[in-house]
């Protein structure tokens, strides 16, 4: 299945960094990077529920959130920059 | 067709702040608000290109990103809340 995921972490507390930075190398083992804290990639079910999994122990209840989109195929998406990323600022966690 | 418009603007600079109120207006007005920078919604093909021409003068070549999903279905869409989302927190813009 091909997925667009969009999360949002509050960092302006205390593990705030940390965890924003654990949220991007999950996602970044598993989908592609193409906005600051946009991924998609093409995932089966096991990954997806592992990565599902993975997530959860990470993000926090109150503060942060996660968004997934799933479509059975790439092909019933379209995808458009309105303004041309260059895709090196977007690698800016090692 | 259906969207998800997901925007990065880089707010550390004299304008940013501006950028991203004017975005967020501007996307609020067609599309519905699910994450902080994250809209989802129906639009017509007129609408569609509205929006994309306001938005096309709003954003900065270097500066800023955004990138559109267009499905001609919803139903080809399945939409997750990782970690629910307390609404009222996303309409920060007034």
């Amino acid at each position: 299945m091909y997925l667009i995921l969009v999360y949002d972490i509050q960092t302006d507390d205390e593990d705030g960094a940390r965890v924003a930075r654990t949220v991007f190398k999950t996602c970044k083992a598993y989908l592609n990077h193409i906005q600051k804290s946009v991924f998609e990639g093409e995932l089966s079910k096991v990954q997806y529920l592992e990565l599902k999994n993975k997530l959860f122990d990470i993000l926090r209840k109150e503060k942060d959130s996660c968004i997934i989109f799933k479509s059975r195929n790439e092909k019933w998406l379209d995808k458009e920059f309105l303004v041309e990323e260059s895709i090196d600022k977007t690698s800016n966690f090692i």
